[in-house]
């Protein structure tokens, strides 16, 4: 990994790991030798079988957080349980993020809008990733590299909406963008060595996805592992002046 | 009126009229003799004084609604009450919003985010715009132009975000900049003559204002006369291809 050259062992922290793209970050990591220890947060036990399992595997690499981003005080005692294990996260990845949940479905358009469903996606996709990046700060000052990434969605760029709907999807990752870019540029004072971006991962094929798959050519729907693999290579080629930026899978940049 | 061109008597909804901009709207287009009826919503009788007296004032060219945009019910039946009244809006002007409220303040740094600080930034300066596009589709689709302009600020562009602070407030201009843009694109399908846009009205001597006017030059502070007589001087321009775009107070485009 470019952006982490010399760091002996890397730590990660993945929150929102219990299915799709959060999980496949963390199994394509515990792959990695130069993976140091991954901590990897969850909301609920029951639905996440799958993370449990890998880390019944990996006892001494994977340590399993409980965490639900929409209450602050979780996210400070999850940080605040990691502080005691470790002084230094290298790679922190922000993969919580909801589409379709219970009654809540994407707006085909203005007559299905209701104010509690916005409010709900703003919670999820945008304010649990500020609530963590105000908590884990103090674990990526350390002086070597470090990158907060985040996975937002290129239907979140305004200049690039063209089609409509999904009103509060795209408003939510919208904010989600403006809150890193925000970051970012607080990041830039405090811990000058993280770099913090937004990701789109591409469509790909997880629950979040799923009732929407008919519409995607094949070959535009990855597999997790694709697009975990295709994001850590944007990742391990970030520069300096890249942080509050907005990367494709493909590295390219998409415009806000 | 360019945009208006033949229409003899202009009706227009300012939601959020009883101080700041809102306010200089009313009483900027109640001497306007093109302007037919103004409707104009307040949230709290108590501080809507100088509207009322305005009302007084005109009785028959303006009218009052009381509507509080974070309570969907209210406006279905504010709109229901207009649409007692006229079938035909021109000119709706979303005026809402706020940069500090109570204890709420624009945060410097991440330390003082708070959850519920957050959402009320996007239930009020964000949710209320787009639930109001979708009451108020019906009185726009007569097939005259029509215009529905938000009050957004720069400082809610993503691109253009350098200096950082006030996260609440940015990613809650963001999101309604998203919104207002999903909304042009269904509009555009179900009244192709509305146009819908966001404005960054520049630094106005408001209450909103207020506490951030001393680094701000004079000749970079406009009075609320000057401030609307500006925007509806952009919006008299405004031509089909606009539509979905933001807008500075002197017309130049904005980036996202």
């Amino acid at each position: 990994m470019l952006i982490f050259e010399g760091i002996e062992s890397i730590n990660v922290l993945v929150v929102g790991a219990s299915q799709g793209i959060g999980l496949g970050f963390v199994r394509h990591l515990l792959c990695k030798e130069r993976i140091g220890q991954i901590y990897a947060t969850y909301r609920d036990r029951q639905q996440s079988k799958d993370l449990s399992a890998l880390s019944a595997q990996y006892p001494d690499r994977l340590i399993l957080i409980s965490m639900d981003i929409t209450d602050e005080e979780q996210i400070a005692q999850g940080i605040a349980q990691l502080r005691c294990k470790i002084d230094k996260l290298h790679l922190v990845l922000y993969c919580v993020g909801f589409l379709h949940e219970g009654n809540i479905q994407p707006e085909k358009s203005l007559q299905q809008l209701r104010a509690d469903h916005l409010l709900r996606y703003f919670e999820v996709n945008s304010i649990g990733a500020v609530l963590l990046a105000k908590h884990v700060l103090p674990l990526l000052k350390h002086g070597d590299h470090s990158v907060f990434a985040s996975i937002s969605a290129k239907v979140g760029s305004i200049g690039d909406n063209q089609l409509g709907g999904w009103y509060g999807y795209r408003a939510s990752k919208a904010a989600l963008n403006m809150f890193m870019r925000t970051v970012a540029i607080e990041y830039s004072r405090k811990s000058p060595k993280t770099l913090v971006v937004v990701l789109h991962p591409g469509t790909t094929d997880t629950h979040l996805s799923q009732p929407f798959q008919r519409s995607v050519p094949s070959n535009k729907l990855f597999s997790v592992e694709q697009t975990v693999s295709q994001l850590l290579s944007v990742i391990e080629g970030l520069g300096s002046d890249d942080s509050g930026q907005f990367f494709s899978w493909d590295g390219s940049r998409l415009p806000w």
